[in-house]
């Protein structure tokens, strides 16, 4: 395929993907309709389904995209930091609420479930590679596995992404993280 | 008025919310329409929205119950042991998901934000009393304000919540749990 041609490809795919998050924050999973996306990304359905299979490949491409941004700073800084990125601007992770709403799909939909485990196995990866740097290096306590060490930052980005969602990010939660980060060090 | 007539409403009213509470976990907000509703309480429309105004009002009385029991176990053992029986039974839990659901409409609708900010008062108040407490004991960390360690411990709710609600129970969440009352703990 020529070069030309390719480019093309990878900013319609950057147009329909930049739309889609902003209809999805706005309207949520079920409330972007294909007649809202149209709108949202200037194209019609014919073009955007060519790229993406459906809805939830739409959903999923979006998950993956912030995933692989995430696993990009975890490598470097760390899970919280980039927890921290998330509540300097709640504002670029709306979407994400998205997210939350798809909890009862996730139950129970098997096929799409496994979708969305493969969207995080990068971010998970890079960061147990981030904790497992630390640990060696003796910054990072070492009287609790690395599974549960990940399995606590995890969960702690769950209830952010919960808090940001529902537009609850005004507290002390900058504070909140100071803590996080200090519990997975080691301690003096 | 006489107390048979107390006593029926007050069952009625129970009837209501335990047909409403599977009717929200089973379908969700949205999903929770009124004829689901009638048939999941055993009650017809008029009989349910004689005790409730709305179906806002039914998911806030739940939320409010559920926040009560809370209240009661985080003002005798913490909110971590909330959590713990969280995590013992999900199952009783799955309503929470609903919980996710309505994130974009707390961000938006402020009317709706302060019947839920309402409902967790007691829980808010429960939890900061206890941290009080163990904090005089000397059980608890001096070097972080109560109202981090409250953020800190309702973050890791959130995203309990998140996790119970999309099924993902599975894992090492207990350890993790141990590792967040740890981290609220005086240290030696």
């Amino acid at each position: 395929m020529p070069k030309v041609s390719e480019d093309h490809l990878a900013a319609r795919r950057s147009q329909i993907l930049d739309g889609a998050r902003s209809c999805f924050a706005a309207h949520g999973y079920d409330g972007a309709t294909v007649r809202r996306l149209e709108e949202a990304t200037g194209l019609s359905r014919g073009a955007i389904f060519h790229h993406f299979r459906d809805k939830d490949a739409l959903f999923l491409a979006l998950a993956h995209e912030d995933a692989s941004r995430m696993a990009d700073v975890a490598a470097e800084q760390g899970l919280v930091q980039v927890m921290r990125d998330m509540l300097a601007h709640p504002e670029q992770f709306d979407w994400l609420g998205t997210r939350l709403e798809i909890a009862r799909r996730l139950r129970t939909d098997a096929e799409f479930r496994n979708g969305w485990s493969q969207r995080s196995a990068e971010l998970t990866e890079a960061t147990v590679q981030r904790l497992e740097r630390q640990k060696a290096a003796g910054r990072l306590r070492d009287d609790v596995p690395t599974d549960v060490l990940l399995g606590y930052l995890d969960l702690v980005l769950d209830g952010l992404i919960a808090r940001i969602a529902s537009g609850h990010t005004s507290d002390n939660l900058s504070a909140v993280l100071d803590l996080v980060e200090a519990s997975v060090r080691r301690q003096h």
